[in-house]
């Protein structure tokens, strides 16, 4: 099919040399491949939130390899996989990370186990996988070599998965997991857009987010500069998703969100 | 005429995958056109920091669209342009983010709103301009789209403009606003070089920075190694400015900078 | 020879244009060079830490010139050099930062001066040598400039040199500076893999870290994953160095390691 790109998505951090070991093993594989950061800046170890900066990223670059590696399993039993979905292929370790990236590419078709030495590198240390066996392979696939030459094949149902996150949409509002925070302070939702148009909430709608005396009163608007500035509000984000935003600050300070696992959202009664 | 590059100043920060969307978009349309970041950590909605970093930084980089996107009004009515320069072409928001850089590459010389559907994504969001509007522009410019084809023609006079940075030059000495504070705590003043020129502070003049009780005396210098390590100094930066520095350390911990908009350098009587 | 990419590693932070000038010159100079950034977070004017980094990501890189700017003598007497190594080439200050990665790279030699203003921008600033003499000799050296053309050449035992680290080797275990704490709270050792198989120490040993009230007791292991979460462990990590770490937490807050220079690592009796 041939790779326009690879991506990257870690919890390397940019502060040491982890993501530029592999960008190099890339290079010296497949010289000519653009090569695309989605972030390194995922919380260390923390799956889901790799999983859904990638899944909400993807769907936007060109055709790639998107090579992802959150793995605090690395060096155990756990394996590494290539999965490959409708629009692009995933490598990475099998811990759920991939497969919500899958789905937003069209979802998955197969899956095969990095098993094969001769893709990797000749030495493959405990700790190191994303140099050692998951860059190479992103490079080799992007060369061409088949998906199959890894490893055996794995059934898509055999993948390990995240639990999935709770959204609740009941008459008058609804109740969900936080998905994101981002660098701006806006707190994502795992509740889609349809959520919100489902239990009747729309641009101008008046609504309560949490309960009791942390509940703030707030509208819904189309955009940050619909509101006052200073002023939260929801929103339907950019990925989406349901948004809890201040125009011009941070929700996740205003709402100290950080802490908090669940949101309401419900229609203010007049 | 043919671009070299893409540039990309944002106060995206880089934990999402926001600036990974737009660099994705660019690929998309012009996949081998290189991208050069020139920074993702302007403060959120700093349209001031993000205008002085995108200057000073634009005339060092080839024939470019500098794509700029700091931008608390995404999604009302401000408008969205292309700005060509003398020596480059900027893309941003209308909101005074890109004039300082087209003076810096030579002078502005015509701009044009982003108006025409045909050069967006298909579904524009309302908060995510620079994936959905901006990208796409910098990458169909680059690959030949004349900017009079993304919509009708702007006034230079009527494009939104920053106030000017407040810099007074007197007999012994100047005061200045602060422009920008960088990673190493060296506080760059508004003032050019010339001004300290014109008042008569040259490398070895004592001076004071400061006024009463918060001032500290040092001198003017070349650069760094030529104070002892831990001293305070005036120089001019790497830029062109008036800046303040500490040798081995940060002038805006030694200074409280962050919270001082305006500083004074006067010559200290003999 | 020819090249296949120039890497950048520096103190000088993502936040300001710094690194972006430094690729825009670059790019200038040599359009179609992959640039790989190695890091740009080297702590301020820490010289043994860049000089750490380079050493151990280099290796990963395809055939480089490793441009690497710790620099605070900039604008002082202190020379700019070109280091040729076995594999690869290295420009940057002549204060110790280059000659750890000559070695990971088979070895230096030869080394010139970086004098000849042919090769350096139009106007060299007095505090910003990574953007006019260094990122330009880089880039020449890419297009094919003979090192030796730069300036003199310079005896490989005239350079500067970092102090060696403190490594020592006991029946029973080891004591041994610190080299690097990265990203993820890891905290490795001076001391090589082969140190620790000097002394006896193999996964599954018994070991106390550190001594007296501040000594924590725990096991040698292969990899994180063979630790209970939240176990202090010790290692060899993928760069070949011996490493105090925690199973999905952080080695360097555990041990307060950011303000000790040395640790002991001892066997345990039974």
């Amino acid at each position: 099919m041939g790779y326009d790109c690879i991506s990257c998505t870690t919890d390397y951090g940019l502060q040491d040399g982890f993501v530029a070991a592999c960008h190099g093993v890339i290079a010296r594989i497949t010289p000519t491949t653009r090569v695309i950061d989605i972030t390194h800046s995922v919380a260390p170890q923390d799956i889901r939130g790799g999983a859904a900066v990638l899944a909400q990223t993807a769907p936007y670059l060109p055709n790639a390899v998107h090579l992802a590696v959150v793995d605090p399993g690395v060096g155990t039993a756990r394996r590494g996989i290539v999965l490959l979905a409708e629009r692009g292929t995933l490598v990475g370790p099998d811990n759920g990370l991939l497969l919500p990236a899958a789905r937003a590419l069209g979802g998955p078709r197969a899956a095969y186990q990095l098993e094969n030495a001769e893709y990797q590198l000749p030495r493959v240390s405990a700790t190191f996988h994303g140099r050692d066996v998951f860059a190479p392979a992103a490079a080799h696939l992007t060369r061409g070599v088949p998906a199959a030459e890894f490893g055996r094949p794995i059934e898509l149902a055999e993948l390990v998965e995240l639990p999935e996150a709770r959204v609740e949409v009941e008459r008058d509002g609804l109740r969900s997991e936080v998905r994101t925070i981002d660098h701006f302070g806006n707190v994502q939702l795992a509740a889609p857009a349809s959520a919100l148009a489902e239990c009747g909430l729309t641009p101008g709608t008046r609504v309560r987010i949490g309960t009791g005396t942390a509940a703030h009163e707030c509208s819904v608007h189309h955009t940050f500069g619909d509101a006052v500035p200073g002023e939260l509000l929801v929103l339907v984000d950019s990925a989406g998703y349901v948004a809890l935003a201040v125009h011009g600050g941070s929700a996740a300070d205003r709402l100290a969100a950080r802490s908090v696992p669940m949101f309401s959202v419900t229609r203010v009664a007049r």
